[in-house]
């Protein structure tokens, strides 16, 4: 989580969020959110992260990979998690707007009987949140500047 | 949908899906499913088509976007039709495994508040129903002589 934090640090014009997968200790694939630079709505931290572990290994069967994320998924990329049969998610700060993973609905229950995704949150939730607060706060302050 | 189902019956190696957008009655991209081939499993019709769309626009917000599929969309497409923002999907055939508008479960309920897609299924219904009912008749056909 300390990798997918720094990683999230350097994340620019978009909202601070970065993800990785892990497969035998070994790190497979690392994804940043590039929703505004990319003009691309799909190109959440998860997905990217997901789609190039998938090219990486080729193979979009994804078992015994973890995946690390700053932020709980969307519901997008918790459909991406079961589609693609990762193992385990273990995310940072949890997104009562949008969260697929019990804040606000959870995809890891009926849809993900067969597989069974594992879900951890809240792990370095601190910092993870603060790192949001902070790139919300300075966005708030240039558009009331601006 | 005719435009959605004679591409899907182009699809090869992979379960026949297709998806298209349009915009003031333009085609703006089209999308097939390609999980097997791309060994992606985020490759499902409607991301790519989404993805597409975004990238003729130069846009990541799919507003007064319509988005037409053969197959209900799952709950990572259906997650990435809400983040896009298309404001309506009409799809063929209901997929009760793992349909994300109303069969398995309801994406365009709570989340969707905000923007409002309009979701309309069952169009086609048939014709989509007949064309991945045959391709899994021939894949298990496959199955069991190979």
């Amino acid at each position: 989580m300390e990798i997918a934090l720094d990683l999230a640090k350097k994340v620019k014009y978009d909202v601070p969020v970065a993800a990785l997968i892990i497969k035998d200790n070994v790190l497979i694939s690392k994804g940043t959110n590039k929703v505004e630079i990319l003009e691309d709505a799909t190109a959440h931290a998860e997905l990217r992260a997901i789609k190039d572990a998938s090219e990486n290994l080729s193979e979009w069967r994804l078992n015994n990979c973890v995946l690390y994320t700053t932020l709980e998924p969307c519901a997008m990329c918790a459909g991406a998690i079961i589609n693609s049969r990762i193992s385990k998610v273990i995310f940072g700060a949890y997104d009562l707007n949008a969260g697929a993973c019990g804040s606000k609905i959870n995809l890891f229950g009926d849809l993900n009987k067969e597989n069974q995704t594992e879900v951890i949150g809240g792990i370095m939730e601190l910092e993870a949140g603060k790192l949001l607060k902070d790139f919300f706060a300075i966005r708030r302050l240039n558009l009331i500047i601006t």
